[in-house]
């Protein structure tokens, strides 16, 4: 990796495992229900809500893209719950993530593409960055928690990094 | 409504509000985050898992449509959670409900039918009928409970009710 710049890297369950779930039906086997009408791809994302009294919220979210080059300047984390997001468009989109812990290493930050059909699932206490879109305007489903406290801590980077133009 | 058929209604929020949410970003007011670049629809659906040691689980569902005429024949209804279908395409599907409680009365059954973007949350103990699709292959996210005991009852009606072709 360039110092100053993010390569996005395509999204596999493997190489997001230290960082969560990919939500998608590729790799997993499918139970049939319904009938025989249809397939499914059970318990694909471990929902991390009820620590501190907390319950599970959904939200949906209406993304605008960003324009590249982007400038990755800041994480965030939740410390007390997961974050999953679905997407309700076929748009790749990037993932920008870190390991859960301290402040993070600049060296450790990872930024992955989706492929267009695949979710995420950010376990609790995962950096990241906020969601961001590629494409015109980006609808989410978006999976996470609700309850007392604060749950979200930023970090600011000493140095912004770059997802390129493509 | 004719004795052995059922017409689906338009979903909507209001008509919906006995038997859970219809999760739309139409009648809510969205907080701008992201640096303004995402609106937030907070909170859309109540989603009850906790209940005797439960957890919520995330599902992807794929279904072949079903050919309209078709019989409804039986509803089911889980007592110990709530079931959220958010769809992953922009067809409508049929929504058959009845309130909780003891055996559903047949004349109390009601059916929807989206409209293409709305996902909806059933609440706990609501009866329904599975989930139908009527257009080539739909997916679905589905998030419901996971956890100890049986959360499904089934309930087959005296005489099967249609969902008339257009």
């Amino acid at each position: 990796m360039n110092s100053d710049h993010l390569v996005l890297e395509p999204l596999t369950a493997e190489a997001f495992a230290p960082f969560g779930e990919v939500i998608q039906r590729q790799g997993v086997t499918p139970e049939s229900i319904n009938y025989g009408r249809t397939q499914k791809f059970a318990d694909l994302a471990r929902i991390e809500t009820a620590e501190e009294g907390g319950e599970t919220s959904v939200h949906l979210y209406r993304s605008q893209a960003v324009t590249l080059p982007f400038l990755i300047e800041r994480l965030e984390r939740h410390s007390l719950g997961s974050q999953a997001f679905m997407p309700l468009h076929q748009q790749p989109f990037p993932v920008i993530v870190a390991p859960p812990g301290g402040d993070p290493e600049v060296q450790a930050i990872r930024g992955f593409i989706t492929n267009g059909e695949q979710g995420i699932n950010l376990h609790k206490g995962v950096w990241h960055h906020y969601q961001v879109s590629l494409a015109g305007i980006c609808d989410y489903l978006v999976i996470d928690r609700k309850g007392p406290h604060n749950n979200c801590e930023e970090w600011v980077l000493d140095q912004a990094l770059m997802i390129p133009a493509p």
